[in-house]
């Protein structure tokens, strides 16, 4: 994934990570509202919802409203989740650019979160595929599987990286354009972001080149510069810190955007990002899930004079 | 500074640099008991307090008192800031391990924390070294300078390397026996971090080992980790994140020791120190600070099953 005028591509997965984990259901006005104004800042890619069952997972029944909605925003991918092929159908039909599917490492989360076993995913991320191939849309429409529980799991314990590479091989021959790796309970730690990053994308080259990171440990940007170091240069993140997973214990929020957007610009890297606006969106955010705690240090802080 | 049995040394400043910053005047009996269950969780080098006149600095006044029960507790080195001779000599009387200057790269920064110029403060160190080297005590006393305002500075903005560099090279040159690149107001990222204390120690080798970071934009266990990659082996950190600078606005606490510790033991650092003792700590802080606000994502997270 190779971007000319920006260094890191940041994804912005509040609205799916960060919403099915809130406490209160966000009106799908104020999503909307909330997709126009990122998409304005500058973001390229938004995961804007999940098409899951709704007794499964509340407030996502205006997936397909939402998506519509989203494609309308100039120079912006839409993604969405699927659990399944049934969901991943749904959301070609929908018109997503991306479709994402949850392909668990760990066997005991995979049961917890997709209700299949690892091997039985894989299987549905071929169908997605072939369905995919069979479309003949000449290949505009990527198929991603976020690899959960790839640094490790809060029900099995440890993952061991050989499972680790495997799956993601699996993946790969399944037919995926990209395999993030996702730690999906904030457990990982630098060096071992370093070390697994390099180990999976040795086998699998620039198809993996994102991270889902979470911030369980306050680790979560430290974790992205040892990303980048190993030749990451793209993110999922969520707008005040949203997102856990409510098939996993003790999963918190996501890695913050605006703190993300802005250790990278810093750093000078290239986000296409515009932090003033980006740092407005949460006002939006806070009258769309006025029960949620926002996370975030530069909105405290304050953007610094020294930044550019 | 090379330790036999751990890779990193961690300096707890949390009552320097914390309680200068806190809301109430923490009891002299709780300080006592903090230093004693801190040593005991294993740490090594504790900065016990500051040698600074009561109405600059309040909460100070048992200084002697506190350095006196600290030089009980075995096999701990006991530091104390002083930001001039005459608090100098009175740490050293009291008989403290080391004593800890601070000068500031930034002018401004210097005249607000210190009220002399940085070449004044330049000298006010010579003079502590010579008084060290004239009591014979066979060189065990260490002079240390913090170097303040390393990477950036809010009241006058960007801090040229350069600057940071001549006054590092100035400081070891007045006599200081080690270096410590200090991030007063957390404005430091990884790659300038890594840059800067590369450049630092190619000029003055192993004097210049140790950080202190503060964690303003949530950027200070990223920079620890460029840190470690630019060959530093010691971190200076407050329990539950305390800490500020009274004389520099916008500065917020310090990086947290007990998420500091996590991520080193995790990525297979020794530090010698007890996580779960070291979390128990916590609860002296909370009597000794009633109105003050903690810090710390691993005490919310607790320590997972994987960590060894």
């Amino acid at each position: 994934m190779q971007h000319s005028d920006i260094d890191i591509l940041v994804c912005e997965v509040g609205l799916r990570d960060g919403l099915q984990n809130a406490k209160s259901i966000m009106p799908t006005d104020i999503k909307k509202e909330w997709i126009r104004a990122q998409a304005a800042s500058g973001f390229r890619e938004i995961e804007v919802c999940s098409f899951v069952p709704p007794k499964v997972v509340k407030g996502m029944e205006d997936a397909e409203e939402v998506v519509s909605f989203a494609l309308e925003c100039k120079n912006l991918k839409v993604v969405a989740l699927a659990p399944n092929f049934y969901g991943a159908k749904n959301a070609i039909s929908a018109g997503v650019h991306k479709v994402s599917l949850p392909v668990s490492v760990s066997e005991a989360h995979s049961h917890s979160n997709v209700r299949k076993s690892r091997s039985k995913m894989i299987e549905e991320v071929e169908r997605v595929c072939i369905y995919r191939d069979n479309l003949g849309t000449g290949g505009g429409l990527q198929v991603e599987v976020g690899l959960a529980t790839a640094f490790g799991c809060s029900i099995q314990g440890k993952v061991s990286e050989r499972d680790t590479v495997e799956t993601a091989i699996a993946c790969a021959e399944a037919g995926a354009d990209q395999i993030v790796l996702s730690d999906t309970i904030g457990i990982a730690v630098p060096s071992q972001v370093k070390k697994l990053f390099k180990l999976v994308r040795a086998n699998l080259g620039e198809k993996v080149s994102s991270l889902h990171l979470h911030n369980t440990y306050g680790l979560g940007l430290a974790n992205a510069c040892a990303a980048i170091e190993a030749g990451a240069n793209s993110f999922d993140s969520s707008l005040g810190g949203l997102g856990g997973c409510p098939f996993a214990p003790g999963a918190s929020g996501n890695i913050v955007t605006e703190d993300l957007i802005y250790m990278l610009e810093k750093q000078g890297l290239r986000t296409g990002i515009n932090l003033e606006k980006l740092l407005q969106c949460r006002q939006i955010l806070k009258r769309g899930l006025p029960e949620d705690q926002l996370y975030g240090y530069l909105v405290e802080a304050g953007l610094p004079k020294t930044l550019n």
